[in-house]
């Protein structure tokens, strides 16, 4: 069985993305880094545990992807540029098939996101990967939970609700004879990182943070840092054809996006008077943004559907709640 | 059962450190940290899984305070002064005793260095610790593997040995009868962090290593990372008092000290002209080192006992050596 130095030496070293502020990658006791003047670091750790974030036969390649996607996101959530990345990574045994997926995957990511690994840990156990993302954004431009002031508008990047509808189709075999089955469970794991999104809305938006939670249960976090409360009007909410044809009707999907954590899409507050400026921003890039509600000031998250109130008992997805 | 977000709130959010130069800690996507003009950023990745690293029903007081020395080691041996930290913790079901103690250990030791927790993920699954840290070293002033010159005299920090007792005691229920079986199997858990000693070798030592896998094996990365062989003298590796009573014989407690594998011990070369500069400060400072050997142009680790050579069949721990 190969030892853990030729594991790493075999999958981890052979990256495409050499930045010039890493002084020294892997191979010492600590990766040795430079960061710009002037700006914060933005540092975002995140686990995806066989079991509990996916299921030990997915597709390699997948989780590679999503390990890396779930941090990327949070540095877009900031409007943090990505950097670097440090990976431990559990197995239970070398598996060289699944290393080479996952490692397709993982850097096909970081390639495309001038990422640059720059260390971390291989252990044997059950499998799980963690990863620590850097990035860079300039002082006082970071995108924080808690700017969100009262009559700002609510928007949403993408599409909602795909990722549910493949978490359906993974644990659910009746799921897979519906439509688009093999594509939304693809979506579950390939999402998109809004890392461009992110960095167009610094100094714009109010308020962000990216859906890994869904978003009735995301959107309270910012409602708790901003210490405001927030209308949803339901029927506004973007989703995609394939959607409606899985759930058979646009209100159902609607509710799955309500729901859906792990979407990676993000979710952020505008003032009304940089609406316009930043839809044709958004535009301009290829960038979807949707508006879906605004911010009140009754402390509470109120849905409507079609104007009308409807009950929120759709609560996010928390991994110690029973 | 309390959910993810009461967990962290209850655990983690009480640390006595508050660095001025994070900017922002827990509580939104990312931490934003500020970086001092001039250093390199040092960072270190490693995990500690239930089951491979520590048994289960260790105390958590002790798997707190390995899971950070382990990390804090990997700083010192760059030379590097701790700064922050990201802690990726896994557990199968929210304990509180667990995690009550866990913190004690990890708090204790993280306030002990001015080291700040700027986040994490808190996640559901077989139980594993990971954790990043970083700290700061003036640039050019690092401690790497690959600079140790023919000549150049090999140190070691502290006593070693005591881990691999330890871990005896932990996994053959026959050695707890032996002398000094509890404290040994105490140092296992919780070594120091030879943070001090790192920040005096800046710009004296011309390479340096925490002891991880084993004295043996980790002179061979520094022999590998600077081209060069080395000689250790057995007879001079430095071994506790405690240790030579349960080996019972310094001879056997030596060979300890040869493989002993999460020693967290640093071990370094010194230029002969500095030698005693250097042993001079580490005695002002109370921070016991010893010469154990050399460096040679021979490629190859040669291993001698009162001045004869000896079989060299000892080889470090590799975690995914079968």
């Amino acid at each position: 069985m190969a030892g853990e130095f030729d594991l790493i030496n075999k999958y981890f070293t052979h990256q495409q993305v050499t930045r010039s502020d890493v002084a020294l990658s892997q191979g010492d006791d600590c990766a040795l880094l430079v960061a710009p003047a002037n700006t914060h670091i933005a540092v975002s750790t995140d686990s995806l545990i066989a079991g509990t974030h996916f299921l030990e036969h997915a597709n390699p390649q997948w989780v590679g992807h999503k390990a890396l996607a779930s941090n990327i996101s949070d540095l877009a959530a900031m409007g943090a540029e990505p950097a670097w990345v440090s990976m431990a990574i559990t197995l239970p045994s070398p598996d060289d098939d699944w290393l080479e997926g996952f490692c397709k995957g993982f850097f096909e990511l970081a390639n495309a996101h001038d990422l640059q690994l720059i260390g971390g840990d291989t252990t044997r156990g059950p499998l799980g990967i963690t990863l620590t993302v850097q990035g860079f954004v300039p002082q006082g431009k970071a995108l924080l939970r808690s700017g969100a002031k009262v009559g700002d508008k609510v928007f949403v990047s993408g599409y909602l609700g795909d990722s549910h509808a493949g978490l359906e189709v993974i644990l659910q075999p009746s799921k897979q004879q519906q439509p688009h089955a093999s594509e939304l469970e693809r979506r579950h794991y390939c999402a998109s990182s809004r890392v461009a999104l992110g960095i167009l809305l610094r100094g714009q938006a109010s308020s962000c943070i990216d859906i890994s939670d869904g978003l009735v249960s995301d959107i309270q976090h910012i409602m708790q840092g901003s210490n405001v409360g927030a209308k949803l009007h339901c029927d506004k909410l973007p989703v995609s054809s394939e959607l409606i044809e899985f759930t058979q009707g646009k209100r159902i999907a609607q509710q799955y996006a309500l729901k859906s954590g792990e979407e990676y899409e993000l979710c952020f507050t505008l003032p009304s008077h940089l609406v316009e400026s930043v839809h044709q921003a958004a535009r301009q890039q290829n960038l979807m943004i949707t508006e879906i509600g605004e911010i009140t000031d009754s402390q509470r998250l109120s849905l409507f559907d079609n104007g009308q109130a409807i009950e929120n008992e759709m609560l996010g997805f928390d991994h110690f709640r029973s």
